[in-house]
C-alpha cells in the first residue's frame, strides 16, 4: 500500500504546510471559504436580508458545512497524531463549527450557534504566513510578550481603581440616579476610565461629578503607562535589530540598495 | 509658431511648477479659490443661510465653476501628456468637480454632487511645498510608511476581534436590546473598542456588560500598539538624522547658531 | 515568659513578612478572604441577588467581620509599635473595615459603609511580592515617579484650559442648553477634553460647537504630552538597565540562555 | 524726590520680580486673590448658591474689583514703559477683568463679562516660577515647540479628512437622520475622529455606519502620529540632557548622591 501512503503524506503536506504551490492554494481556498461562510452567517442575521435570501443562505450554509465536514475528515485522516489534533484548539473549533448545522435539523434554533464559526477566522492568521506578513506579526507579538507582565500589572491597578470608585459612586449616587448596585458602579467606572463614555449611567450629584471628573483625568493620564511600556520596548527592539544588522554585516544583504549603488548605504562596505 | 510654443511652455511652468514667483502666485490663488468654493458649498447646505443667500451662492457657484473650467481647459492645453493628466487622480477630480453644476441645469438636485469638489482640497497639500512644510510632511509620511505593514497587521487583529465579539454580543443581547443583527453587533464593537462610545446601542444583560467591559479594557490597552510602533519608528528616525548630521559635518551648516557663536554647538568645530 | 515571646515573634513574622512558607500562606489566605468579602459586599448590593441570598450574605458578612477582627487584634498584639500601626494607612483601613458591621446592629443602614472594605483590596499589592511581580511594579512606579512633576505640570495646564473654556461655554450656551452654571461648564469641558463624551450636556449653538470642536482637537493632540513623557522616561530606563547589564557582566547571570549556549548571547563572554 | 523714586523702584521690584521674599509674597497673595475671585464667579453662577449667598458674593465681587483696580493702578504707576504694559496681553486682561463690575452699575447684566477674569488665571503660571516648576514647564514647552510644525501638519491632515467625510455623510445620511448641513457633518466627524462620541448625531444607514466605522478606526490608528512625534522628541531631549551631564561633569553636581557616596554614581569621578 505504498502509493496510498504516499498519497496520504502528500495530502498531509498540502493541508498542514504552506511552502509549495498546491499547499498555498489549499490554504487560500480554505480561508476564502471561511470568510465567505462567515459573511453568509453575518448577512443571514439581518432580518431584511434573511426575509429575501433566507432560502439561498440556508443552501449555502449546508454547502459550507459539508465542505468543512470533508475538510475535518481529511485532517483527521492525515493527522500523524489524531487525538492531539482532535483535542487541539483548532481541532475543537473545527468540529464545533460544523455541528450546529446538523443539530439544527433536530432542534430548530441551534443554527445560531454557528457563530462559533467566527473563531475559525482566527485561522486567517495563517494567511499572514502566505503573504509574508509573518515578520510584522512576530515584531508586534515579541513586543507584547516582553511587556505583557508590565501591562498586566497596569491592568491590575486599573481593576483595583474601578472597584473602589465604583463602590463609592454607588454610595454617592444611589439607585435614583441609575447606580443600581456596586457591579453597575464598577461597569460605569470602566466605561469612564477607558474614555468610552456611553452616557447610559450618569453621575448627577455634585460629589459624584467631582469624583467622575477625577476618574476621567486619571484615565486620561494613566493611558500613558501601557503606551509608554510598549513604545519603550519597541524602541529597544529597533535598536537591537539595527545593531545586529551593523555587527553581522547583514545590512549589505538585507537592505534594498539603489541599482547603481557600489557601497552599502548603512555600513559603507563595498557591495559584491 | 515658436512664440506660441514658448507661451505654452511658460503656462505649463506656471501651472504645474511652483519655484518662481508667478508659479507660486498661481498656486496660491487657485488654492484660495478652492477653499472659498468649498466654503460656499458648505454654507449653502445650511437651511437658514440658504434661504437668505441662496441666490448669491448660486451666482458664486457658477463663477467658481467657470473659473475651474477655464483652469481645467488650460491644464489640458499645456499638459505634455493629455491622456495621462485626464486619467490621473487629480485630472478626474478636476473634471468631476465642475460637471455637477452643468448637469444641475438639466437635472435639478445634482448640484449636491458638488461635494466631490471637497476632494480638490487635497490639492491643498501642494500649499505645503509653498510654505516649506514639505520636510514635516515627509517626516510623518516616512514614519507612517515604515510602520504601515505593522499597523496593517494591528488593524487586522482588531477586525478579527470585533467580528468575534460582535457575533457573540448578537447572541447574548439579541434584538430586544438593539443588537438587531451581527453586522450591527460588529458596528457596536468598533464603536466600543475605539472608545468612541456613542451610546445608541447598549449592552443590558450582565453577560453582555461583562464582555463589553473586557472589550473596553482590551481596546484601552491595545491602543498602545500602533502608538508604540510609530513612536519607536520616529525615535529611530530622529537618531539616524542626528547621527547623519554629526558624521557629515552638516550640523554646522543646518543649525541656527547664535550671532556670536565661534564654534558649532553640536559638533564643536570652528565656524567659518 | 520566653516561649510566649518566641510565639509572639513567630506570629509577627507570619503576619508582617512573606519570605517563609507559613508567612506566604497567611498572606494568600488573607488576600483570598479580602477578595471574597469584597465580592459578597458587591453581590449583596444587587437588588435581585439580595432578595434571594440576603440572609446568607448577612451571615457571611459577620463571618468575615469576626475573621478580620481577630486579624486586627493579632496585628495589634504582635506589632512592635502599636500606636504606629494603629495610625498607619492600613491600620486605619483595617479598623474602619470592621466597625460598620458592629454599628449596623444599633444603627441599621450603616452596613453600607462596609464599602470602605474595598480599600483593603489595596493590600492585594502585597500579593505581587508573593508572585514575584515586584520588578514590574517598581519599573512602572519608577517611571511614574520620574515623570510625576512633568505630568503634574500637564494636568495644571489642562485644569486652566477647562476652567476658561467651561466659563466661556456657560456664557455662549447658557441655561437653556443645559449649561446651568460655570462648574457645570467645567465638568462638560473635562468630559470633552478627556474624550469621554457622555452626551448629557451638549453644545447647540454654532459658536459653542466651534469652541467644542477646538477643545476636542486640542484634547486629541495634547494627550500626546503625558504619553510622550512616560514613553521617553521608560526608554531611558530601558537603556540604563541594558547598559548596566553589559557593564557589570550581570547579563551572563540574569538572562535565560539556551541549554547548549557556551557564550553569553548579550556580551559574548564564555559562560561558566 | 529721591526717596519717592526709590520707593517706586522698590514697588516695581516687588510687583514685577519674584526673587526676594516680599516680591514672592506679593505674587502668592495676588494669585490666591485671583483664584478666590474666580471661585466666587464660579459659585455665583450656580442658581441654588446664588439665591442664598448672592448678596455676600456681590460684596466679594466689589472687594476683589477694588483690590485689582488698586493693583492695576500700581502697575501703571511703576511700569517703566506704561504704554507697553497697557497694550500687553496681561495689561489688557487686567483692565478688562475689572471693568465689567463698574459697567454693571449702569448696565445690569454686564457682570457676566467678569468671566474674562478667568484669563487672569493664566498668571498662575508665574506661580510655577515660585515653586521651582519652571524646569518641567520648559521641558514640556521645548518638546511641544520642536514638534509643533509636525503636529500642525497632522492637524491639517485631520481637518481635510473631517471636511471630506463630513460632506459625504451629509449626502449619505441627509437631514432626516440629523445631518442637517455640511458644517454639522464636519462637527460630527470631529466628534467621532477624536473618539469623543457624544451620540447626539448618529449615522443610521448601512453606508453611513460603514463610513463611520472606517473613520473611527482611522482616528484610532492616527492618534499614534502626534503621540509618536512628541515621544520621539522627548526621547531625543532626554538623551541630549544625559549626554550633556556626562560630558561636562555636571552630573556630579546635579545628581542627588547618597550621604556615604565617594564616587559619582553616574560618571565614576571621585566626589569632592
Amino acid at each position: 500500500m505504498t502509493p496510498s501512503k504516499t498519497f496520504k503524506q502528500k495530502l498531509a503536506h498540502i493541508i498542514f504546510d504552506y511552502d509549495t504551490v498546491p499547499a498555498k492554494m489549499f490554504d487560500l481556498v480554505l480561508i476564502a471559504a471561511i470568510i465567505l461562510s462567515v459573511f453568509v452567517v453575518m448577512l443571514d442575521s439581518v432580518p431584511g436580508i434573511h426575509a429575501v435570501y433566507g432560502e439561498f443562505f440556508y443552501g449555502l450554509e449546508w454547502f459550507f458545512t459539508i465542505l468543512f465536514t470533508v475538510e475535518y475528515g481529511m485532517r483527521m485522516y492525515v493527522a500523524s497524531n489524531r487525538l492531539r489534533y482532535a483535542t487541539s484548539f483548532f481541532g475543537i473549533i473545527d468540529l464545533l463549527s460544523i455541528l450546529p448545522t446538523y443539530f439544527s435539523v433536530f432542534f430548530p434554533g441551534t443554527q445560531y450557534l454557528l457563530v462559533i464559526r467566527f473563531f475559525r477566522v482566527l485561522r486567517i492568521f495563517r494567511l499572514l504566513k502566505l503573504v509574508k506578513f509573518v515578520k510584522e506579526g512576530e515584531y508586534v507579538r515579541n513586543a507584547m510578550m516582553a511587556s505583557s507582565r508590565k501591562i498586566l500589572f497596569f491592568l491590575f491597578f486599573v481593576l483595583v481603581t474601578v472597584s473602589i470608585i465604583g463602590a463609592l459612586m454607588y454610595l454617592i449616587e444611589g439607585e435614583e440616579h441609575g447606580f443600581d448596585s456596586i457591579p453597575e458602579g464598577v461597569y460605569w467606572a470602566i466605561v469612564t476610565i477607558t474614555t468610552v463614555g456611553y452616557g447610559d449611567i450618569l453621575p448627577q450629584t455634585v460629589t459624584g461629578r467631582a469624583l467622575a471628573a477625577m476618574l476621567m483625568i486619571v484615565g486620561y493620564s494613566v493611558i500613558a503607562v501601557p503606551t509608554g511600556i510598549v513604545s519603550a520596548e519597541m524602541a529597544s527592539m529597533n535598536e537591537r535589530i539595527e545593531a545586529d544588522l551593523l555587527k553581522n554585516d547583514k545590512c549589505c544583504k538585507t537592505i534594498d540598495h539603489d541599482d547603481d549603488a557600489k557601497f552599502c548605504k548603512k555600513c559603507g562596505k563595498p557591495l559584491g
